[in-house]
């Protein structure tokens, strides 16, 4: 496919279209051709960076309906998750920048209020979208304004979430107009999974739609749309699906119309669609079918890998993929390889994901233990709930969620977990910086939210060794541990090592001049900061904290013996690790030196690589030293250029 | 009724019951008058102090049944939510310490692992016991213990709860046998709300139910147990709930079968449809219809004042009762109140509760302000997100939810509201500790789960003054705040008084000799110590924090004025008050005197009266003038007993 290596001569529409007031001039063969126009921007993007790509193919024509049935300078729409956000953003004034998505300072990769009015809200985890979508209308009315409508675009991924129940449950309570769209598409990031999966199986493929689907055409094109024929062919569909289970009795049931399936790839269909339920009363869902990865059928083939594959190449016409593989071992690599481990050496050994099999690389712990592996769907809430269950049981469950998703599970952490004092391991993925999907997907505040709570242990691993290590102990405690690991490649340290025992630090490099307590993620650029500084003639202690809770009680008596101590963490500072130390050392009633603490800065940080946003805030070896010179009375930084530090 | 005033000469069963397997050998009638003994204990009980009541009255024969057809030795149980949980106290050998239930050091008044192997988990928020449930049943089974039953008993209350929908689809995905009692008695803790309310209404009177009820008497007696007969009767009523729209369709969908609805005061009916179902293959839900407040008339004519009612008397056989009425002015009328002055004062004011109208004293709220108030239901997650709606289309809404609830919106809090920065106002009403709830319920740790999060305000108001001011100027922000507050008497405190500014604490008391910086809810008790350390000449300044993010930047010039310097949180301390204070001292580079960080301590608190625990915890006036002299270098407190200083 050619599209990918020279999009932009071919795209003689997208670039006219500054609005999507742009798209109401546009014959329907110009609204195909802009499909195209879209995919090949699409291909153009993915091809060159890691980006969300087939879930983007599967919309360009939902997008392009409902920007042409809706008006969303006034009416309201929410993408959910807000990965399927790139057609939107081409056909809302930012095709000229599309190019830079995804990188620093660049478009963000989700939606964005402070890119465009046209995103509402930065939707990054799933299944929110109904409610944020009920209270704009609900506040919409209350503000007068009753005539703005309110629409919802919810992947089949995102519906098992239980927000979307309570929503959905809110919704026919209140009975107020409201358009959801079930984005079917069969997919989570994986296949997806669950009860209600099977049930949209079964409702995409009776015989109303099998039969539909043939004449719908047809029908719509002899009738004027929202005619009578046209309505009565609804509610005699409504009526049918009434008397069925399968035809979204679900949706029914909860005070939801259900309107479908409709064929999500054909324009002209979804149009007229979207007409005919646009001004009904009440709240609808509108179930649309469409395929991820649609129009580029490599991503059609495999659409796991195609949802946010590694840069690729086509080499000719029928779009052939040739794979930039990455040979770095990443800790996620590490974690799936010592779950497997552990699930190898204890039959009792169960491993937990919320959709995320793909993203925590479990794909051959599921191939392998498919009795102890246990995909919930985004189902976070529930995920921790089970485990805790399971461990009651006498099982010894691994929940793998990022550090971000967790967050779903909080209270269950809380009510099920800790108050329980039940052994259930999380490891949390993707803790601190994430990159390129930024402040929905940081996991900034693990340590403290976690912290806070008795009976949990919290690891931060220092590298590699570490990360083994901690996972094998882990699950010989009695009670809940959380061990946290960043988005990166992973480090090993060639220094001597401690062994691993509750509450106990290590001590990595002996020095008089100054204490670094390093806590996990960012243990190698205080290690490099060291060297650096030692052949500047600086001698420093470094620590790895590895515990966050209990923290190590000798640190106490490190830092009264320092001139002076820094803490270093991938991590807001108000709560986090830093803020232990402080808290040990106040408690202790020690004297001390002057204590700083070196972390994520009080507000969200944006996108980008991890290694810019580190060397941005300070927090890569050169920042690290220079926080150390500081700490030292020293001369700040030599002037070497900041990113010299990086490779 | 008599019961309430002498009921323990009545009881003859219920003392012989010493645990579950002594139902075996019980005739109907036996069980019957059990039944009646065990309602007189909950009569006696809720007589003389705040207790769960209804509730428990209305499961009285469930649970009596489950004990009956199950082994909950080995067999899995959980009560959803706990406070249910009563009956099965009663009859698994705590009867003789029922009456210390909800007392320090008594019977805790939710499930309690430590109290009982009858009790598997402390349920204190709704909606988990279908994924722990699960998680057992799961659990059990790779264990190689097959044949252990596992039942989890939720409320139409809890139903709604997200988490319970991502577990029935875990559980219709999984066809894992499970056994679901929803136990519809058509209330939360106030009349229920929503559409799947509507729905078990429909379903309540739907026709099967209505033939069923008169016949199913006879037809039972009329077969053997589980006989072929009953379950021809069964396969049929399956077949044409099939057929229906309102018959558990809902529930079908998911993959769970439906059973029911059936009268649940029946205790032959309960047993004989317990025995039909325990041995099905695949999750089951068993639709029990319950009154709540069952056998006890003022009870069942008013479930929502007798969920958890204040001590009352019975003047005759008939029930009348006389209720003590409390006059004191909490927290939560003042807010309350404060609330419905902004309702009246901007129409642009919204009031969201997650089915807590009652606990929030919001009725008065909810009748003149029909349009403005929303109760979801027990959905935490979906409020934070739909006020979240609202407040984007230009409302102003108002989340009111116990401290320890709102641990359920956690992810909404930082998703959909700080990361977009929208003017949504948290009340945390129950912060703090609650008193004889216990540790599910106590509000321990919102300040450090709440002031990591950027952009988020974090008030905690010194009084009602504070209180009343807080909520007026939170709702002229332009970004989140949240406002906690204690369950107790409300104080005012007659000093004068400095006007709330963002960031700004207030110094009530100056003195030279110490300085006490009291955050919220112990402000009070700090200004009773501060005084009677005045009479022993130990001169204090006292500040009110008011904010908790962000901390008044001018404190830290205090603390390196001060001698010594003690903070005071009702939170638990890591993460909390006292460790943002250490934050901002320890940024600001200062030296300073000793710091003492007094609050909660980083274990569960158990059960009591708040003012007794508070004292336990060295958290009232003594412990407080305790701490001062100890940093002034003073003798140890005066040996006043500890309770004297209490009233």
């Amino acid at each position: 496919m050619a599209a990918a290596r020279n999009p932009k001569t071919m795209a003689a529409i997208l670039p006219t279209i500054t609005s999507p007031r742009d798209l109401q001039g546009l014959s329907s063969e110009q609204l195909e051709a802009l499909a195209g126009e879209m995919r090949r921007a699409l291909c153009e993007v993915a091809a060159t960076r890691t980006a969300h790509f087939a879930s983007n193919l599967g919309v360009v024509e939902l997008c392009l309906a409902l920007h042409r049935v809706f008006d969303f300078s006034r009416d309201r729409l929410i993408w959910d998750t807000g990965h399927q956000i790139y057609p939107h953003k081409l056909i809302t004034g930012r095709f000229a920048q599309f190019g830079t998505i995804r990188t620093r300072g660049g478009l963000m990769g989700y939606p964005n209020p402070e890119e465009s009015p046209y995103d509402l809200f930065m939707t990054g985890h799933a299944g929110c979208s109904v409610s944020t979508a009920l209270g704009l209308a609900s506040g919409d009315s209350l503000c007068g304004e009753d005539n703005r409508h309110s629409v919802a675009v919810i992947g089949d991924g995102a519906l098992p979430s239980g927000i979307v129940f309570e929503a959905l449950n809110n919704a026919g309570f209140l009975k107020k107009r409201l358009l959801v769209i079930l984005n079917d598409n069969r997919m989570s990031i994986c296949p997806r999974v669950g009860a209600l999966a099977e049930y949209l199986d079964i409702v995409r493929t009776n015989s109303w739609y099998r039969g539909i689907k043939q004449q719908a055409g047809e029908i719509i094109k002899g009738v004027p749309v929202v005619g009578e024929q046209m309505e009565r062919m609804i509610t005699g569909v409504k009526d049918s699906i009434k008397n069925s289970l399968h035809g979204g009795a679900l949706f029914e049931a909860l005070g939801v119309r259900y309107f479908g399936p409709v064929e999500g790839h054909s324009l002209p269909n979804l149009i007229r669609y979207l007409e005919l339920v646009k001004d009904e009363e009440g709240p609808i869902l509108l179930h649309v079918l469409t395929e991820k990865g649609h129009g580029f059928k490599p991503a059609e083939a495999d659409p796991v890998f195609f949802h946010t594959p590694a840069p690729f190449e086509c080499d000719d016409e029928d779009g052939i993929v040739t794979v930039k593989k990455s040979s770095a071992r990443a800790y996620t690599d590490v974690a799936a390889a010592a779950i497997a481990t552990a699930l190898r050496q204890n039959p009792r050994v169960t491993v937990i994901t919320a959709a995320m099999c793909q993203g925590n690389k479990l794909e051959k712990v599921r191939a392998e233990f498919p009795d102890r592996f246990f995909d919930v769907g985004i189902c976070e809430s529930h995920a921790v709930a089970f485990a805790a269950g399971q461990a009651k049981a006498g099982c010894r469950p691994i929940v793998d969620i990022y550090s971000t998703f967790l967050q779903r599970s909080y209270d269950q952490i809380f009510q099920e977990v800790s108050l329980q004092n039940l052994p259930v391991v999380f490891m949390l993925d993707r803790a601190g910086l994430t990159g390129p999907d930024g402040p929905t997907h940081h996991g900034s505040y693990d340590l403290g939210y976690l912290r806070l709570f008795p009976n949990l242990t919290v690891l931060a691993p220092g590298d590699e060794h570490d990360l083994v290590t901690m996972v094998e102990w882990a699950l010989k405690q009695n009670g809940p541990v959380a061990i946290r690991y960043p988005k990166t490649t992973a480090d090993n340290h060639p220094l001597p090592r401690s062994p691993l025992a509750m509450g106990g630090s290590e001590t990595l490099v002996e020095g008089n001049d100054g204490l670094v307590i390093a806590c996990g993620t960012l243990l190698g650029e205080a290690l490099e900061a060291a060297a650096t500084l030692r052949e500047e003639g600086l001698e420093l202690t470094v620590i790895n904290a590895r515990f966050v809770k209990p923290l190590d009680d000798r640190l106490k008596d490190r830092v009264e013996a320092a001139a002076w101590t820094l803490t270093i963490e991938e991590n807001t500072l108000p709560t986090g690790f830093g803020s232990g130390v402080l808290e040990l050392v106040c408690d202790a009633g020690i004297h001390h030196g002057p204590i700083r603490r070196l972390g994520l800065p009080d507000r969200f940080v944006e996108h980008g690589e991890r290694s810019e946003l580190l060397a941005s805030l300070g927090l890569d070896a050169t920042g690290i030293a220079d926080a150390c010179r500081q700490l030292a009375g020293r001369s700040p930084a030599p002037s070497i250029p900041h990113a010299a530090a990086h490779d």
